[in-house]
């Protein structure tokens, strides 16, 4: 846990503040104190925050790399978040950017699990895109969701996962609602033989957390979701220790926009903490990311840098009409999620889930 | 736990988007899938978000209410967090501006345990400003943080706390760390009898924040600080639960700017669910939140609604020779936290703590 690893902001400004912004920057994601009242020459020479770089992007935005010490984060991946962009978040000129992680964390925190291939082994689809939809919409009771999941299941998807909205709510309690949802989805997967993944949605505290995905294990299941800037990453990077057999999805909820790069904390930060596959606001939906944030936070998340590849997830509003567009654009290693658009089939739920999973199955790529 | 409660957002956009718009943001932070394709009358009656209230705000920005159903809050403080600016947060037209926090929500979470009468009985102070410092920098070891405490708390100030950088890094581990500087504390406090307060910063998951919050109480202390947005709100409505003794500082760090009000995150969200104190970027420091939302902030802080009042803590770059502006701004009811500019004081640093003290408690208010 020696040396240093470069973080990059966008930081807008003028070319003549730059470098002691820049500065500003390097001391108060470090030390933040005055540099001049520090005596010693440890901290100096190995904590203090380095200016490794400052490159103009145009339109008065700066690209600034600040040498962090790898020491500070400890072991800790709240602390990495802490270090990385704790204070300087209540910053409004300054965008976190990137991270160069370095070999050290990335052994520290593992990175996925599972990944695209264990993702893909589940469910014995070894080349195609992966198809996923959402049950919906929270208050419902179990038996509704359930039965939901079940007509889903026949249409043949990989993946039905929980709203990010259901969670232990009166109207439907976890323990009844996610026993009930997966016994539906293990009929129809013994009816049809296709190994459907029911992924119900966790929340809580650690305690709670710890709970809910004992009993997903318990109930025969191997993934479920969690939304890391709800829970907190230190929690996220317990519960992946912890719970080893299971495949972890990762939901973008409270990801902000534009203060983090969608790219680093959907695309690189949650795998490197041991999510398996990433939910994304794709373009063409709901969401404004662009075409570009997509592609370079899909790319992040397979690149892996020393760890699994994790499956991107497009997800936020996207329509089965759009399904040959979007899977040009991100290729086989990709998991389509279509929730709403297929809900607004009702009874016919079953046959659009199979025109859905007969549209990816069949796609050939441009 | 029925009936609804109002959040407002604010909107970028044009006075002919802005109905459709706002019925989106209702739907996104409730049932998250068309409305046309629900069949369950209580989910329409109950769950799916309501426009309550657009009025244009000028300058392209409207203020839009949204009644949400407190059932779907359930009881935790992260699904309340990802029920009102989840989803939402991945749009950048929005910003999060206020929760009308109802009683079911403030009787569910609590509030502050001991807030500012709390704080002021632990102290014996009961009218004047509090005063605060940090220990820093990180990657000193613990006994060159220890004897810089034992020199703060020599001048006299009320709170010392660790900056929020220090975790449990090899350098200066966190039960090592607390032990040294909560004796040098103590000794002071037996030599000058005044009851200085050493206050620990905790990090890490739920298990090792416990333990931390643990250790903190068998050395005798009896105020900590945690950073709600990195360790999860779940995570603090946890401990302030487990560990009633101890008063709760919050820190901003994460706390993002503009995405989410300061005045409702720090001000409401962190003390209702049991932050004793906050700690704020002040005007006049080397952040940019303005005097208005800084007033916002305190003023939402100390008002309590239901719940005892909160400490605001004015930090962030504070100087000795402000101090009388800022307590002017503020008034009594407020600790002013000042770092930096006390550590630039370097050997005669207990001589300059001792002159903030002097200024804090001889300030005659406007």
């Amino acid at each position: 846990m020696s040396g240093r690893f470069s973080v990059t902001y966008h930081v807008r400004g003028s070319a003549a503040e730059i470098e002691a912004r820049a500065r500003g920057i390097a001391v108060e994601q470090s030390v933040e104190m005055p540099v001049a009242a520090i005596r010693d020459q440890t901290v100096l020479s190995e904590i203090v925050g380095r200016v490794e770089r400052i490159e103009d992007l145009g339109d008065g935005v700066f690209a600034v790399d600040i040498g962090l010490a790898v020491a500070t984060v400890g072991d800790d991946a709240g602390q990495l978040l802490n270090m990385v962009f704790g204070n300087t978040s209540l910053h409004d000129d300054v965008v976190l950017a990137d991270i160069a992680i370095p070999d050290s964390l990335v052994r520290l925190f593992g990175g996925p699990r599972h990944g695209i291939a264990g993702l893909r082994a589940r469910l014995g689809v070894p080349r195609r895109a992966l198809t996923a939809s959402a049950l919906k919409p929270q208050g419902l009771a179990s038996g509704g969701l359930a039965a939901l999941a079940a007509q889903m299941a026949r249409g043949g998807l990989d993946f039905i996962k929980d709203d990010h909205g259901l969670a232990d709510q009166s109207y439907a309690r976890f323990a009844e609602r996610v026993r009930a949802c997966a016994a539906a989805v293990g009929r129809e997967v013994r009816a049809s033989g296709h190994p459907t993944r029911y992924v119900p949605s966790l929340s809580g505290n650690l305690d709670q957390l710890r709970v809910q995905a004992g009993l997903a294990l318990d109930l025969g299941l191997d993934c479920v979701l969690v939304a890391p800037m709800i829970c907190g990453l230190a929690t996220l990077q317990a519960l992946v220790r912890e719970f080893p057999g299971l495949a972890w999805l990762a939901h973008p909820s409270m990801g902000g926009v534009g203060r983090i790069a969608p790219e680093l904390l959907i695309g690189k930060l949650f795998p490197l903490l041991g999510a398996d596959a990433v939910i994304f606001p794709s373009f063409g939906g709901r969401f404004g990311y662009s075409r570009r944030t997509c592609g370079g936070l899909a790319e992040n998340a397979r690149r892996g840098g020393g760890m699994r590849a994790a499956l991107p997830v497009a997800a936020g509003g996207m329509t089965l009409d759009r399904t040959g567009e979007i899977l040009d654009f991100y290729g086989p290693d990709t998991m389509l999620l279509i929730g709403g658009n297929l809900l607004m089939a009702g009874e016919r739920i079953s046959v659009e889930a199979a025109r859905f999973v007969g549209a990816v199955s069949g796609h050939v790529f441009e």
